[in-house]
């Protein structure tokens, strides 16, 4: 990438171009026929939003408050595990880029990274929660955030169990010996068993081990009890749940099929979004993800009722790109991108978005 | 197929390539244009499923009770004429794979082995009934099925007369000698008119032949008083006539366009379903098929209303690729697949799928 | 064509294979880009019948009666002007066949045999009439079509202007010299005048020259006091205008784009016909037209509340292929699929078909 | 281009072929991914018009009266800017096409010829206005325009910020230096600075620097009170813009995206235009744009409330390809279009278009 992209799609073809082939398709795929993973962006590609003018609007202010923390932008970067499988630097070049542009970066509980060295980069950081099997790891992992001044605690809802990744499956994907779950002790460290093609993925035999098999709403409450940073709830799809996650002290969900990796045949986010934000009316943030790939896409989210998105795949492929700088080019065309969405609409900013008249595209070919 | 396949499609692709072009045809082809045929598939590809989170539920119990047998999976496999074409052992192979998985095969009027051969086999069996036009051989077929323990007698109203499958008529299609119809006395046991290219198919001659070609709703309470057994009825698709099949004492409809063989320009079996569900409104039970390729199919079907679903293509597949064995890699893909959806949707059972908030996903593409 | 082809499609590509590239142009294209005459297929695809079972219904009665005539099938030729440009036999041949099977004819006023000669074939006709400029002919030709036994006068109001037809203003297609308007007196007898490509076409030139450039209501008025035979107006798709024809005496209307060759974003006929159908309410009878091409399509029309369909390029194709004897073989296609559609939907003649639920298919491709 | 195109189709095509790539894709090209660019002719083909029939039309009469102007034809030439980057004669070119044809023009503030010079032609000009920084300059602009009788201002309401037009990023467009922004003074004249690939582009930095950034209702109040020509707005897309824009003393919107040139996910004029109707409801003139190309189009517009359309890239790629004559033919196509639309569905002017029924192809394909 001699000359700076201008698009996430030019980085997603370096991204391709730039990684071993299996890690590509870790990254890239979703689960099983991938249904739902092109649900993702075909559901952006379907809203029309109106623009609103003469607004005198110049300069829009792009910040928003998401999960208690001031952001520049509206957008987080979303949970992702192990991201030293793009870049030696990981999490510390995410985290790094993250800061610059003055944007939350999620560290995964399975990040290759230790929270404390992440934390190190000083940066806003939140924090995502799977619900491990040692309810101490939980509890120690927790204190640990806490300490590090990480902003919120995002617990994952909609894993395990793990989505079928057949791409995984065929090309018996398996971690390098020097990515490891860095946050984790001994034996759970390490994702050791080798896959073989055609046998359930090594990534998806450790994270079934580690992980317990049921979450309930009782851990939820257990969750919000034990800790005194804001709780987000990650991988809410039904309304009714999203209730539930207001009910139960969430102080925001996010609206996710986990970008097309869990149930395949889940609607996108962003096609769920409307029926989630009619049903908790405000009595909690919401965040949308899955498929944002243009600052126009997040003005669709802010439209359609969400407070901010998750930024998921974009990320990763800025880091195996050009690591800490990668990260921050894909933050930047979006920022741009976002900021001129604004002023194009007549936008002061992300709260006038919601009053923006959506509309449907249809593209039919005629031929 | 050295490796076990992952995927249905993928069993497809090795029955394709085990069997000659012809059989191929007739066991995958339908009427006409094949417009109903896509439409199955395409029905299921158009239905998005809202996963509940938080359920707390671990291991899905996926076990159901179908037109009064119990199954391990809300799955049974469709009546298929002549399972020999696709593998020497036939029926026997598939009866021993049901079995094995735990679910009830329906053996066709038309099958390749005896009822008496099948049933020595020993798993769960249901008896298709055609409507023969020697009303003698009909009582003499439903004895023998009750003697043998068939749990059920599932009256296929959608055929005569046959539909018009092209294919099979531009390959003359016909059986080859080994292959008869062995539940029945000659002559009616041997498809013997050979097809020649352009003419209506041997096999489409011998089932307008042996079968009764009016077949009516007192036809249909003659069943009913001439057995003891549940009887289901196969083939319907409007709501209307769900409603005569339980006011004739149907124990079950299937809802079914027969594979898409039948009249090209029905809709397809799940697209049917919400209408004739609201019409019969629990005063029987539904099954419904065409098109089941995935585990997350059966949760589609369950969750508009459908009691359970019938394999046909799909089982033939793994016959023709492995016998018995392949069969039972096709059953246990797609329990697999059904467990796991279960788990992913928060579903504790077949039952809880009814509540599912289901959508409908279009996958424009903008380009 | 040695082998009897097995469906429409067929015979198709039989007739392209045959004709001239733009004597084939010329019969199967449409106006300017042609949007209209593909959504005519497109629309009998999309549309869904839900077949009834056990009606008991073996040997459908497929007869009709169509605007006082007689008709074996709910079909009938549709006029089309020049049959000679496609065999020698012209008219003739596709008189021969059309009364074979029982179906009326409907012969152009610009028909190139005249209306004696194709009378004498001894079929039930009708007689198509263009508005022409000289007054007397109509009168003339009225008469003769009187006099000749043809049973209706079908009235064509969607033309002139005459459509763009920008393949044939392409090609520079004009008329061979044995191919004349063979009803009408010198001049108007011979479309002499040569097209050069990029002008207007010679039979665009032609048609425009005789026919007459303005029709009313009032022409309309006129001619139902000048005959006795009943009237249809052919080429309404406006429900509005369909109601003023029921008040003008008009005994049946034809629901048509003239074939996509007249203005090209006009709806398929039978996308207009269910508003038709509603606001004429039974006071005449409704015929459609454009992209029947499959009985399955017929079945669809009726479904919607036609009487019966008229069928135009088919049939030339046919002619094309092997003069009356391609006629015939079309014919008989459309008349076997047409039986077999109501026997697999239960139907035990056409009246029944009114009585179908219809829906509409989706064929979204995932991928 | 020997012989005369028969669509606007072939004239683009020509125009690919005469234009340099980087020309064409300035043209040609919208922003970002250009949905919006695709949507505009997407809507048009979605479109179906019912035509009325015995009408007694002959020779429809094609004037209409646009924001105070007699027009041949309810179409505008839009305002484009530096017609001379297609041929020398630029603006000069299709004044005088214009003119003979009898449509406005209008002229575009950054116009490569000046207005006096093009005025100086002599057809009827229409003045659309930028909202530069400099108010002296829009003064100026006014009182030259008012001057030569220029018919009405035109205040263009949804630029800047310019659009992102990824296609001039990439090729580094930049203007020859012969094409001037005529009207303006130095040094706002010079399109000077060269533009590297990757950064923005020349022209996008120009636009930007010459034009004031927030553009509001109070100055569309200061231009109401500035000029007594008639005031028309362009890039109105919300219906509660249009609503302001009628209580600003607007006698004419312009419902259109820029020609998808602006907001890269904004609908279709076309499919904006019937809420935009209803709001306003006949309390000022409504025009259209994006994406007309055929005379069927023009009609479209008018049947869903428009008084009449704006005519952009056709006019260019006339011009490229033949300058004065090429522009010519455009407008010629586009009449003879139009006459026979209107002849073909029985209107006798565009306002019968008003009372056309309207509906929604689906060209869905079958496989
Ligand atoms: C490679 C990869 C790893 C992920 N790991 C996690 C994870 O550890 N925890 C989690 O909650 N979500 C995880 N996600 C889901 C993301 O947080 C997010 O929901 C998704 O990527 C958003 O969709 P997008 O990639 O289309 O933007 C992962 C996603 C990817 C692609
Ligand atoms: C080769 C073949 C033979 C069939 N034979 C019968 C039969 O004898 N009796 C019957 O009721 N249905 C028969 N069917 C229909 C199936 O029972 C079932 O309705 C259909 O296959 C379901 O669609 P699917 O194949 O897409 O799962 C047959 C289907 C196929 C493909
Ligand atoms: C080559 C050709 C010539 C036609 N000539 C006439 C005609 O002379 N008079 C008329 O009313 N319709 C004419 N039509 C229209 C047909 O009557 C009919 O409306 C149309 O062909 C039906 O569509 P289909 O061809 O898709 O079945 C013609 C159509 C074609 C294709
Ligand atoms: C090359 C080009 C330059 C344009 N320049 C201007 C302009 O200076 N001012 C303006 O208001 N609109 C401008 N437009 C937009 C047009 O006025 C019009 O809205 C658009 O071209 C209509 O869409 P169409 O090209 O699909 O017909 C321009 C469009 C193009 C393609």
């Amino acid at each position: 990438m001699p000359v700076r992209p201008l698009t996430i799609g030019e980085v997603e073809q370096a991204a391709e171009a730039a990684l071993p082939p299996e890690t590509w398709d870790f990254v890239s795929g979703g689960s099983d026929a991938e249904v739902t993973l092109r649900a993702n962006r075909a559901a952006f590609d379907r809203i029309a939003l109106t623009p609103r003018v003469l607004t005198g609007v110049t300069a829009p202010d792009t910040s928003a408050r998401l999960a208690g923390t001031d952001s520049t932008l509206p957008m987080a970067v979303a949970p992702i595990a192990y991201h030293r499988l793009y870049h030696p630097d990981g999490e510390l070049a995410v985290a790094r880029a993250a800061k610059t542009l003055g944007v939350p970066l999620t560290v995964a509980t399975l990040s290759s990274h230790r929270l404390e060295d992440i934390a190190a980069v000083g940066g806003p950081l939140w924090f995502q929660l799977y619900w491990l099997r040692d309810r101490g790891q939980i509890v120690d992992l927790l204190r640990r955030a806490e300490a590090l001044d990480f902003r919120c605690v995002m617990l994952t809802v909609d894993c395990p169990p793990y989505g079928r990744r057949l791409r995984d499956v065929r090309n018996g994907f398996r971690l390098p010996h020097d990515v490891v779950a860095a946050n984790l002790a001994d034996p759970h460290r390490h994702v050791a068993r080798a896959g073989e093609p055609g046998a359930a993925s090594a990534i998806a035999s450790h994270t079934d081990a580690i992980m317990h098999p049921a979450l309930s709403w009782r851990d939820v409450a257990w969750v919000r009890e034990n800790t005194r940073l804001p709780l987000v709830l990650k991988g809410v799809l039904d309304p009714r749940d999203a209730v539930l996650a207001v009910e139960h002290g969430a102080d925001a969900v996010v609206v996710s099929n986990h970008g097309g990796r869990q149930f395949d045949g889940a609607p996108a986010g962003v096609a769920a979004l409307p029926a989630v934000a009619e049903a908790v009316a405000g009595r909690c943030e919401l965040l949308v993800d899955g498929g944002v790939r243009h600052g126009t896409d997040v003005l669709k989210a802010l439209a359609l009722g969400a407070d901010g998105v998750l930024l998921g795949r974009p990320v990763m492929w800025g880091l195996a790109t050009d690591g800490e700088r990668g990260v921050e080019t894909v933050l930047t065309i979006l920022r741009e991108e976002f900021t001129h969405a604004l002023a194009l609409t007549g936008c002061a900013g992300p709260a006038a978005a919601r009053d923006l008249r959506v509309t449907h595209v249809r593209e039919d070919r005629p031929c």
